[in-house]
């Protein structure tokens, strides 16, 4: 294992659950008749998977993964990233490693001979381009400490860990001891919320680990509220404050916040034509956030690079970049590149 | 099985080889160096599938196959179609049955229990739009005649042929027999060419299907060229003329070229704003041919419904409709509704 001395080889190391997404045009009325809260993240089990999938419109099928999809952000933008993730040797598990891999993202994890398929997310897009998931974790619910590669997790600048993770005990294991080994490797550990549902689902773990581990933290505003329980999302930003290094709140148009224990930098959101399909677009915008802090911007700039991926997701269907991401770094951000 | 007195049930009854395609920008170098002909349709063994996925980028799977694609446009239109053709009770072959399924097309071929997987093709589209196949077969190899349903195609108007399955004699049989029964119901036979280098491999095949069967011939100009040996379209235009009641040319941005024993009528290619991938052109402009066929519509109107689908789907990546094609039908053709 490397230690303390090693400089990282890596720009971020992230953990999560590695899925294939399944993208189906849908009408809000069909999300509303199959009871499912528009623009959540819902787990269903494999009998819920088949009935879902065979009430929907033909589909797309794009690997995905809230985590793994940062990971590739940060590799298209010139950066240098490596995924810790659980899938089979099946026909999607082969779709996600090959596609993971062919971006230049480190993958090692071995295919599972066994057990649950791959992981899928059926993905219902509705006309205003707002994206409702439903995930059968298939081979990720199995993810646990022993799949963390502690070299790798050592070699990496910024650990990024999944909120959607904190659903198994095995998962969370798998956290408490990816972060230990970052942090005694001098690494800096970051976190997404995900989910507001998941942190209603799990408020004690969550906060036990800002506490113990977190030093970048990201959430969108619902997120915020449901941590702290509140509806002003002033309030919950100063609860926020301090409770990590670094704070980047998303605000959907209006942009980001970026708390630290003493400032708050706004940031507007890219404009954007047509929004199409907002998934992916929080895990872009962590994408560009954390390549620029590997590279040492200040948070104006990382802020703004999260802004331009996020744009550039949310104009097509999925949630991987079609655009070179390193393309779209502004002329005058020349420490980006 | 129906008998030659029954109405026909279905507009169009297809067999092609059932084929998840995995889409791919690519440079055209990239397309050289694999010394592959850009434009072409390759048959790779499951070796060849294995390194050449090794090497493209990520990729995008969207159920596809010629044949398929167009019973696909023609329910899109409104029609109603079945389709033939063979998958594995696999990832893949459940993705090929659903989204087949949810546009309404009839796919009743059991899913194989066994034998190899679901076949794929690799599409490498370069930035000009062109995209050059990769076939792997799979499980649509071992088509033969015990898998043509003949209820179902002495259901169907018309029995639309996919020229790919020419490269093996079990699907030729298929063929033989598929086409004997459509004719003893009374229904019409329509075959496409499918590609210049299958047509060069199987030229005499081709011709005495041709002259046995086929009273609907879809071609583009190159294969056309491959099916006389000759270089000059108007040339091959006299030799092809009678030899099926219709003959419809594709000929590119120069639209197509019907051809009957006593007319010949240009149709206009649809305005483009934005080619991104040519994938599926030819199969959508027979889905709304075959589609104006069967509702009766004259030569003019059916070629210009599949200029109008063949617009549609070179708009964007992937052979399979994202717009309802019914939408897209001519205020003025309300014959076609």
């Amino acid at each position: 294992m490397s230690d303390a001395s090693s400089p990282p080889a890596v720009d971020v190391v992230g953990i999560g659950n590695a899925l294939v997404d399944v993208l189906s045009h849908a009408s809000t009325e069909f999300v509303d008749s199959q009871g499912i809260v528009p623009g959540s993240m819902n787990l269903i089990d494999e009998d819920r998977r088949r009935t879902l999938y065979a009430a929907t419109g033909p589909g797309v099928e794009i690997s995905g993964g809230s985590v793994a999809n940062s990971t590739v952000g940060v590799a298209s933008f010139g950066g240098s990233s490596h995924y810790l993730g659980r899938v089979r040797d099946d026909q999607l598990g082969a779709v996600f490693a090959h596609d993971i891999r062919s971006v230049g993202v480190g993958f090692t994890n071995a295919l599972a001979p066994d057990g649950p398929a791959t992981g899928c997310s059926l993905i219902l897009v509705t006309p205003d381009g707002e994206r409702t998931m439903n995930t059968y974790l298939g081979a990720a619910e199995l993810f646990g400490p022993g799949d963390v590669d502690a070299d790798a997790v050592a070699a990496g600048r910024i650990l990024y860990l999944e909120g959607y993770l904190f659903d198994r005990d095995e998962a969370k294991a798998a956290f408490e001891y990816a972060a230990s080994v970052a942090h005694d490797a001098g690494r800096k550990v970051a976190l997404t919320l995900s989910d507001s549902f998941c942190v209603e689902r799990h408020r004690p773990s969550f906060q036990a680990l800002l506490d113990a581990h977190v030093d970048v933290l990201f959430a969108n505003t619902g997120e915020l509220l449901a941590l702290y329980e509140v509806d002003d999302v002033d309030l919950a930003i100063d609860k926020v404050r301090g409770v990590a290094d670094v704070v980047a709140v998303t605000c959907g148009v209006d942009g980001s916040i970026i708390v630290t224990p003493d400032r708050t930098v706004r940031v507007a959101a890219e404009p954007v034509a047509h929004v199409v399909d907002t998934t992916g677009a929080g895990d872009l915008y962590a994408a560009g956030f954390l390549y620029g802090l590997a590279r040492g911007l200040d948070l104006a700039d990382c802020g703004r690079l999260g802004s331009i991926a996020a744009a550039e997701i949310i104009s097509h269907v999925g949630a991987r970049p079609e655009a070179v991401l390193a393309d779209l770094i502004p002329a005058s951000m020349e420490a980006a590149r």
